[in-house]
C-alpha cells in the first residue's frame, strides 16, 4: 500500500522574537524555528512557504492565506501582538478548509483561543524535565510512524487542566517527570477545517530537530490538508415544491 | 430511585423584542418568553429570575451573574445589541461552572458564538413544517421523561450543515417535512461549565408550552447546574520537593 | 495539492444469497453486490478480491486476512451463517489494523456487533421511500467529492434509535419521507484498526451503481487504510531502572 | 442548590477469591472488597447489596437484576469462572439502563470487553508506585467533590496504550513514578446504559478506604444511576398515513 503524501502547500509561521532577542534561543534556533521546522519537513514533499510576526501584516497576505493548505503556528511572548483582523481573516480561512498546527506555547495565541472557545490555561514549569508522549490512539493516521511514545530528554512542563474541550480525537498524552500529565496531541475538526494541537517545542530545547517531533508534525499536516466535502449552503431555503403539506 | 432536582438558580434571559412589537408574536407570548418559559418551568424547583435585552446591563449585572446557576439564553433580531463587556462576563461565569442553555435562534447568539468558536451557521425556513425531534442518546439524562421523538406541528426549519463542533453528547436529532436534518439536542462541556443547546422555539409558535419541550429545558438546566471537581489552578508550579533527576 | 489514493488491498465480502434466491434481486446485481461494488471501485486504484459467505471459510482465510487492509462487508439474512472461529479472525485482524466497512444490513453482522457491544437494532420499513444523506462533518476526508446530500430516490428506511455506540466521528445523517432519521455515516477507531458504518445498499434498489455512494465507499476506504502507529506491547512491565521512589 | 442523590439499588459484586486465599490481601480487606465498599459508601444514600462469584449464579439472580440500578464490578483472577449466561443477562440489562462501575482489574472481565468490543489489554506494573489521578473534566459530575488530582500513595501501575474505544467522557488521566499514563476514569453511554471505568484498586493496597476513590464511585453511581428517555421499539415500522410519495 502506498504512502500517503500530500503535497499541501504549508505556510509556517513563528512569532521570530525569542530567537533574535536570547542568546540561548539563538543558539538552538539560529534561522528561527520556522526555518527549523521547514529544513525538518524537507522530505515530506509539502510546498514550504515561512511567514514571522514582524512582517508587514504577520506575512499572512491574503494571497498567502488564499494559498495556504495548512498552517503551522508557533508563538509564545507576542500572542497580543498579532492583529486582529489578521485573526479574523485566519480564522474565516480555518473555516472555509484551510489546517492549522498549532505548537507548544501557541495554546495562547488569538487564533487558537478564538477556534476553542474556551481560556486554554494550563499548568507549566521551566525545569529541564523529560516528557513521554504516549500515543493513547495508535489506530490515527497523525501516529503514523511512531512508537509507543516520544521520549524527550528536557521539556518545558504542561499539565492539567488544560482548559480545552474535549478533543474530537486525543492522539498524545504526556508524562513528565514532576508529576504532571496532558493531553498533548488534540485533533479537532471545526467548519471545512481541521485543527491539531501538539505541545513539544519550548524555544530553548532542540526539540524541532527530533525526527519523531518532525514525523508528527508531517502526519499532522497531511492529516489537517485532506479534502472534505463540499462547501455548504447557509441561510433561507426557499420552500420545496415537494413534501409540505397541503402545498404540493 | 428518587428523582433528581437540583434546585438551580436559574436566570432565563429573553430579548423581548418581537413579543412588543410584533402582534402575531404578541398574542402567542403575551408576558414575553421568559415569563412564559418561567411558569412552564414552575413544577421543577427552580429558583427562578428572568432579565431581558433593554434592562440596564442586560439585567445581568455581576450580582445577577454571580448568583445563577444555569442562564437560558433566547435571542433573535438583536445579538449585536448585547454589549461585549456582558458577552465577556457570561463567558467567564460558564468557564467558572455556569451552565448555559441556548434556545432556537440563539445560535447566533454572541455568547454562543464565543464558546463555540464557529459560525454557528445553518438553513433555515419558515414553511409552519412539521418537526420531529427524535431521542439518538436515550441513556441521557436530558432525554428523561420523553418518548421516543417529540413532535411539533409547527416550527421554523433549521437545516444542516449547522456550523458548531461536534457535540460532547448529542441527544437529539430533527426531521423537518421539507426534507432537511438538524442536530437539534447538542450538550458540551466547556471549563468548569457545561452548555446545551436546543433548537426549537420559533418565537410564532406556541413551542414553549409544550410540555415535553419544557421537560427536556427543565432536564438540561438540572444536567448543567450539576457541581464538577475543584476550580483548577493554573499558571507557574514550583519545582516540585521530589522526582525530577539531580534534585532530590 | 495531490488526491490521496492508497492502493489499498481490499476484500469485498457479500453473503451472495438474495442475488442468487430472489430474482428481483438477480436484476439489480447479476454478478453479485461483490461485483457490483468491485466493478463501481474499480477507478480508486485499489487491489480488489472478493468473497462470500458460501465459498470455503467464507473465502477469509488466514491468507485473505493478513493480506488484506480494508474488508467490506455486505450481510442480511444468514448473519448467523457466518461461522464463530471467523468471526473471531477477523476481530482481531482489525484490532491489529486491519480497515472494515460495514455496509446497510452489515449493522446486524456478527462482527459489526461483536466491535460495538451494543445491540445494533434500528427501526426499518420497506416502502419505496426517498432517503437523503445529509453531510453534518464536512471536514470529514469520508465526505470527499460530495455535495450537501447525497439524494437516493429509493431506499428502505433505517431510524433511530440506531442502539451504537455515539461514533467517534459522524459524517453522515439520513432523512426518510416517512418521517425518521438515522445516523447513516459513521466512523470508529477500533485499536489499531478504523470502523465506517455506511447505511444504503438494500438489496432491491441499485444503490451500488450510484457513484456519490461508490465515492463515499472509496473514501472510507482511504481513511480505514490510512497506517497508524506501531503495535503496543501489552502485559507486564518491567521495574524501570529509574524513577521508582527508593530503587535508584 | 441541593446535592443530588439518586438513592440508586446498587448490587456491588466481587470476586471475593483473593480476601480469601491470599493473608496480604485478607488483612487489607478482611471482610472481602464488596464489603470494605459497601460499608465506604455507606453516606451516600444508596440502597446496597452484594454478590460474590461464588454464590449462586454469582449472586445475580434475574430477581436481582432487575431490581439493581447500578452495578459496580471487582474481578481479577477468575475472569473465565463467570457464566456465560450470567454475562449476557448483566449485558442486556446494561442496554435496558441498569448503570454497571467496573474497576481495576474489572478491565479483562467479560462483561467489560463484550461491552467495549476491544481487548482491553494495558500495560501493567506491582511496584507499590504513587499514582496521581489527574481531572481532566472539572464540568462532570463525576469529579464532584475532589480537588485537582486523587493521590495514592501505592498502587499497581497500569499504562497506555489501554485497548479501548475512547471514552464518550474522559474525566481522569493517571501519572505513575515509572513513567507511564492512563486514562482511569472513562465514562461511555451503552444502550439505555451508562458505564464508568474506573481503574484504582490492586488487592493488596487499602485504596478502597481513601476518601477520594470512594466519593468517586458514588458519583459514578448517581451519574450511572440517572434515568434517560422512554426504551426505543425497534423492528419493522408499519407505512405511516401520510407522507409517502403518492400513498397519502
Amino acid at each position: 500500500m502506498t504512502e500517503s503524501t500530500s503535497g499541501a502547500r504549508v505556510t509556517i509561521w513563528n512569532e521570530y522574537r525569542h530567537e533574535r532577542n536570547n542568546p540561548i534561543v539563538t543558539k538552538v534556533y539560529p534561522e528561527g524555528i520556522h526555518n527549523a521546522l521547514k529544513e525538518g519537513l524537507a522530505s515530506y514533499g509539502f510546498e514550504i512557504g515561512t511567514a514571522t510576526l514582524d512582517e508587514p501584516q504577520h506575512g499572512l497576505t491574503d494571497e498567502v492565506l488564499e494559498s495556504t493548505d495548512v498552517l503551522v503556528w508557533w508563538g509564545h511572548m507576542a500572542h497580543d501582538d498579532v492583529d486582529d483582523t489578521i485573526v479574523e481573516k485566519v480564522h474565516n480561512r480555518v473555516l472555509q478548509g484551510m489546517g492549522l498546527i498549532v505548537l507548544h506555547s501557541g495554546h495562547y495565541a488569538k487564533i487558537f483561543k478564538k477556534l476553542m472557545g474556551t481560556s486554554c490555561a494550563l499548568k507549566w514549569r521551566e525545569a529541564d524535565e523529560k516528557e513521554r508522549l504516549w500515543v493513547v490512539n495508535p489506530s490515527h493516521p497523525i501516529a503514523a510512524g511512531i512508537g509507543e511514545y516520544i521520549e524527550l530528554p528536557q521539556e518545558e512542563m504542561y499539565g492539567e487542566h488544560f482548559d480545552i474541550p474535549a478533543p474530537d480525537e486525543l492522539v498524545f498524552v504526556s508524562w513528565f517527570e514532576g508529576g504532571e500529565v496532558f493531553r498533548s496531541g488534540c485533533a479537532y475538526y471545526r467548519g471545512q477545517g481541521k485543527v491539531f494541537y501538539f505541545r513539544p517545542g519550548h524555544e530553548s530545547y532542540p526539540t524541532y530537530y527530533n525526527k519523531d517531533v518532525l514525523r508528527v508534525i508531517a502526519n499532522a499536516v497531511n492529516w489537517a490538508a485532506a479534502t472534505g466535502g463540499a462547501t455548504p449552503a447557509y441561510g433561507h431555503v426557499p420552500v420545496p415544491l415537494e413534501r409540505i403539506r397541503g402545498r404540493e
